[in-house]
C-alpha cells in the first residue's frame, strides 16, 4: 500500500533562502503517516486512545531540490519494515513527477501511559495483522 | 514589574520576504510570559501542575520595523490587567532601543482537566496576592 | 466575496494542552489570504513578482472553541476594508458550523525592493479595481 | 573545536504527546551551526552577503530521550567533515549531563545567486583554511 497525501507549501514555510524551510519536511511526512495510519483502517487519534503512541525514535531526511510558496507536492508514504515493536516509514515528496525529498522514520510502539515499550501484536493482533499485509502488498509492488 | 527576555531571531523564523514571520511573535510573546511568571515565583509548568491553564483567549499583535535573521532583541513582559478570572499581558519588541512590535494576550485562568473557568484568588490566593502587587507595582512605575 | 479553504490540524501543530497551539491560527489565516488572492485573479507570488508584497502590520485573533489534532476545520476569509495603502482581511474559523476562531489582520502595499508604500491603484489599476469589486460584493452580501 | 548553545525548550515547541516535538530539533541544530560559524569568525548573515549559502541537503536525527518544556538544555556542535564543496556537522543535545538527541547535517557551498554548488576555497580561501584548521582540532580532541 503506498498513501498519497497533497500538500500546498504554506508561505509561514519559507525561509530567507526563498524556499521551503528544512525542518518543515518531517512536518510533512507526520501528515503523511497520519494518513497512511488512517487508511490502514484506524486514526492515530484512535492508537492514541487506546493508550499507544508512536514516538519518533529515528528520522532521516535527503534534499534534492528545493520547494518554493505554493507548489502542490505530492506526498507518497509507505511503510518499509514492521515488527511487534517498531515501524518504519518511507517518504517521497514530488513535484510535478520530480521527486525532490525523501525521507524515513522509524518508530516505536510506546505506552501512552508510561511511555514503555508496548507489544502491537499482543495489544491490537487485528490491527497488527493489517498492517503486516499492507507492508506486504508494498513490497509485492 | 517588568520582565525583560533577550530573544535571537532564528533562520527557521524568517520567511521569503527575509524578515521574521508575523506568526513568530506571538511564540516569543509566549517565551516572555513564561519567564514573568517563573519571575514572579511559580513556573509555568507548575501551574499546569496545579491543574491550572493559562490558554490565550485574545491576542493582537502590531508590527512596526521587521526584526531580520540573528537580530537579539529584548522582549519585555508586564501584566496589564489582573482579576480572579483573567490575566492580561502586553509585550514590547525592542531593538537597539527601537520599538519592532507591540502585542498584547488575554488569558483566562482555566482547569487542566476540565477546561472550564477556574477562580484563581480562591484555587491559589498567595500567588494571587503576589501577582496584584506585581501588576501594581507596574501601574505606579 | 467569501474564500473558503479547508485545513486539517496538523499534529504538529498541537502543544502540551492537547489542542492545536495559538500561533498556528495566523499561520492558517495566511493559507487563507494566499487563496482569496487567487480567487480574485492573482497568485500571491505573481504579486511579490511584480515587486508588491503585502506584510502583514496588524494582527488580532480571538479564540473561542479549542482546535483539536486532526479535525477539519473550515477557514472563512473575506476583505473587509480596501484603500489605495492598505487593506484588512477577516477570518472565521468553524467546525461543524460552530466558530472556533475569528480573527483580522491588516496589511500595506509595500514594494519588495524598497519596503517602501506603494499606491495600488496606480501600480495595478484593473486588479485595484477587480478588488474593490469583490469588497462590495461582500459588504452587499 | 566544539561550540555549547543553550536553549531553553519553548512551550510553542511541546506536541500534544507532552514532549519537544521531533521537527524541532532541526531547528535547534540550526542554532547550534549559526552560533559555530559565529564563533569561527564569521556569521552566517555575512556568508549570505558573500553570496554563498548552505542549504541542508541530509539531515539525520535520533530521539533518545524526551525534551519537556522549560527544559534547558545544552546543544554541542562540531564540524565531522569539510571539503572544497561540502560542510558536515554533528550535533548532541543534552539535558543534565545525559544525551536527550544527537543529529548529523550535511550541507553544500552554493552560489545565493544561481543555487550552483560554489567551491569554498577558491572563494574564502582564508576562512577555509579556519575551519580546517577547527576541524582538525576537534579530530584531535
Amino acid at each position: 500500500m503506498k498513501c498519497e497525501t497533497i500538500i500546498k507549501a504554506r508561505y509561514a514555510e519559507t525561509d530567507q533562502m526563498g524556499v521551503i524551510h528544512h525542518a518543515v519536511y518531517p512536518v510533512w511526512f507526520e501528515v503523511g503517516r497520519t494518513e497512511y495510519i488512517k487508511v490502514s483502517g484506524l486514526t492515530y487519534g484512535e492508537l492514541e486512545k487506546k493508550g499507544i503512541m508512536l514516538p519518533v525514535s529515528e528520522l532521516t531526511c535527503r534534499y534534492l531540490n528545493p520547494v518554493k510558496y505554493d507548489d502542490e507536492v505530492i506526498l507518497e508514504t509507505c511503510i518499509t519494515k514492521l515488527s511487534f515493536a517498531r515501524i518504519c516509514f518511507q517518504y517521497r515528496v514530488l513535484l510535478d513527477g520530480k521527486v525532490m525529498a525523501t525521507g524515513t522514520s522509524m518508530h516505536g510502539f510506546v505506552s501512552s501511559e508510561t511511555f514503555k515499550p508496548v507489544n502491537l501484536k499482543k495489544v491490537m493482533p487485528e490491527y497488527y495483522q493489517k498492517l503486516t499485509e499492507s507492508v506486504e502488498s508494498d513490497n509485492n509492488d
